[in-house]
């Protein structure tokens, strides 16, 4: 046979799932988007097209929800790993796992009741309104002995209105760009860190403290950075991270550098003291890096496709 | 000739102006996007291709960033308000200016040090991060006369876990729905409500306070309601809008019904107690009313395009 | 009661119909996006929650598929008046129904045995290519004794190399355009033009033939204008269709003038003899006109919501 | 240093070029997305903000631009071979240079002259009409020595509308698919082949030419496989490339099953004879796989980015 196959993948991907848990007239919500990428032992399949070890896509969807009933969803690193252990120890043929969640937050709704001191209407106790800002995602992988699990979020946009200089970069034939030593920075955080957990003899992260704290440095490091290059602040962003919390090990950023520039208003007679720009779409620069506990060899690939 | 030139209107649309006002080291933000439609003379040019009454597209692009300059941007109602005054104050040949604004909430990052009592670092006085949940919305029209406002929102998800029932509708040959007592209601709220406030005459609403009365009213409309339908909602958040805000006299909603669908899990040999939904992307139902207070003459259109 | 219930309408919005008609080894496709809207005496769900008069959006859904099979889809526009007419004369509370409809175009795959001249193998037969460019659309309204048909197309991109200009406009304080003697000419198509066909008694316009040539005639009109202005040529492919086709009174374009800037390439070095062009996304010229024969009242209204 | 810098890359990202080449009064369009990433002795910007190697984003733009003056664009391909060539052979700090491009194709406005044998009017030799159908993309890779190019397409959507069966399945506790002898067929390709041409001491493939054959060998095998799942169809169409294409080494497919369920018309009365189905969204199989001329090392990352 002059090709053959190579690695390859295949589950029902964006599942969407909602949990509603109620707790009393209080109800709790999880909101996930799941997707199952399974491989193993799948020539036939794609060699002659036999299915006989191919468990349909339509089941892992059906399996998503009802684990959604069976276990319930504390958060969506631990459901992520019941599902990916039962595809890998229930099949024999399935040898590996990977199991893609974005996770989508809700808040209650204040109502006039709910923000008195007097509680006394139930109505806020079971009515959201969906958060923006980021999607919290993470991907679990499991091959029947070890474990990654690579958490993370995107879309999360933010901007610092000054303290943020560049200068001092090469300059060839092609360079018309004016050193800049006041201005904005504007970014659209796209991150995924790796947990050092990957043994089920060790003990778990708690996955939403460590969440909520990751999230919180990397804001912290953007908003306190004085920044000479967005290099160095997505520097900063990751170093915050690895060298607070433990558990973590390495980070990837994808951050485009959302340009805001400086409108030229001499023609009409008026001074642009760093107060208008405009808001450019395309191109934008695209600043990608992994940083790294000392010691510690890199496993996240370099493009992850979004989930 | 046997066709003739109806309605027209042209201008440039989608200008993104970011603008920071420095109060000492803290800065504000006001971040919209920005469409002219402007429409008067204009035959000539669609006939035969004369511009001597166009002013260009390129000037209605200068003129926003300009004019961010020289009245700043108080709101986004305010900042239309004097675009659409000047295009049609200063050319003669224009009648009547169309300006639409989405503006994008950003809030600050909180900081270590911004947290504490002793806010010693500047950090935070210039760090954002940009909102989620709804886009504002306005559109501010002027014909030299008169005025109308007509502000809103979009993109604002709200669900209710329970209190909502759907039942006792008509039956024909294709009715398949069971009768549901206890669903999920949910809905990605978009609404446009206009202002009666017409003339420079009149005193001007203050339109930030407007804005938040009125989501505000909405939500908890939203969550207070015990609902048997989509539309018995709707109308109660518009109804609670127009009771408690004198200034507004008619809003529209188009409110998407954001189907969670109970998934059946008995062949797994599970009960679903309301526990797990499938969120379901298309189709949907959609419900679209109007809301007036009473002796009104209704003026949004029944369709309006997204900004 | 102070407030009061304005237009409102409600039904299922895109239900994604694919129909295949088989003759012999041959298969059709027709591939829909279909959006019901029905409107009637709906005070009581409003006012009180009450469904008597409704019928479910659920059941819509239904109709469309059940109609697929039942009167098959020879166009759009006839699946449309097929679906609007049972709504209004089936259900006594519903008054008037619109139906929106998207349609996607396939081509067949040509395979080595259908290209030759020895068409032995069937696999060409059942076989489809996605066309990308655009997508056809219609809204159908009845109200139970006029027909109202409004078709169209969106997403159409076009684009003139040459023979295009732009000078002797306006110029005010704020304009700082230079004019153009030879500039690309690029924009993508949205257009809606509605049919004099009203009544039953009348003979019904060959729908697809009808939107072939109202397409073919706009595109050729594009093409041969020399363009001093895009208000201009949308103004030559709005008259070229009324003139050409006598079941067509009115067409309304959007028109976003898709800037192609030259790039100055006098820092490097280069002349740039409109070689090189930067494509820009925002902002946008926004070009809005209605063309009618004349002595026809406009009905098309300004902003179509996109279907 | 308790944390370190990883893998990490920069530039500018969707330069949008639009190059128009006359030949006389026919003119030709090129028309591409150019992203630029670079890589090399960047660690000081990182750790400290120096910009000492760093070309900026901006320049990177200058250089697409310009570069489309000075050596046309012949094909993607080889637009994207200049451009790394230059960035790793002029910069001394740059030592890898990954260029990825988008084509958008566009195709020529018949007009009524045009398509006749008296081709007198000029107009349809500078007016286009973009396809749709798919996008083709290309990523050039390059490190001073060696290339690496990796080109193909997206959004290629195909439909069998028979032809096509899935059963002899693996049944667990959470199965309820039932076996199909007769289904729709249906996805969206993404593909990605790898040339083996990798010095410039070897002769460079025709890379147009191999883009249409591999995009017509991938189509008719489409449609030529009788299909018992779409992993099998999968693997033909990948190995029908390598097997016609000694240019081409390796392939990866992302191909997401785009569901076509039948609908269930027994409620109503009617039979669903393969003819009514619903087009569902999410969520999707999606099936990945990569296919190998046998000896070939894999080099292909499992997951890419889209470009």
């Amino acid at each position: 046979m002059p090709t053959i196959l190579g690695q390859n993948q295949y589950g029902k991907a964006e599942n969407r799932v909602v949990k509603i848990t109620r707790d009393g007239d209080t109800h709790h919500i999880k909101d996930l988007n799941v997707s199952v990428a399974l491989s193993g032992d799948m020539d036939d399949v794609h060699y002659s097209g036999s299915n006989a070890n191919v468990l349909p896509t339509d089941t892992t969807k059906n399996t998503v929800y009802a684990f959604a009933k069976e276990y319930g969803i504390e958060s969506a690193e631990q459901f992520g790993i019941h599902l990916a252990r039962h595809f890998v120890s229930s099949q024999e043929p399935i040898h590996r796992a990977r199991i893609r969640i974005e996770e989508y937050a809700w808040e209650r709704i204040a109502t006039s009741d709910g923000n008195s001191k007097f509680i006394g209407a139930d109505e806020v106790k079971h009515s959201f309104v969906r958060k923006g800002q980021e999607t919290r995602t993470t991907q679990i992988t499991y091959d029947g002995e070890q474990w990654e699990v690579v958490s993370g979020l995107k879309d999360l946009t933010v901007m610092n209105s000054t303290n943020s200089e560049f200068w001092g970069y090469v300059k060839d034939r092609y360079t018309t760009l004016k050193e800049a030593y006041d201005r904005i920075l504007a970014t659209q955080v796209a991150a995924q860190w790796r947990y050092n957990w990957t043994s089920d003899e060790d003990r778990m992260p708690n996955w939403d403290k460590s969440y909520d704290q990751a999230r919180k440095h990397m804001l912290e490091a953007f908003a306190e950075t004085y920044s000479l290059s967005l290099q160095q602040t997505l520097y900063q962003m990751g170093s915050r991270i690895i060298n607070s919390r433990s558990e973590i090990d390495e980070i990837r950023f994808s951050l485009p550098n959302k340009h805001h520039f400086l409108v030229d208003l001499e023609p009409f007679g008026l001074k642009n003291d760093n107060e208008v720009y405009f808001a450019a779409d395309r191109p934008y620069g695209l600043i990608e890096a992994t940083i790294l506990r000392d010691g510690v060899e890199p496993k996240i690939p370099v493009d992850m496709t979004n989930l």
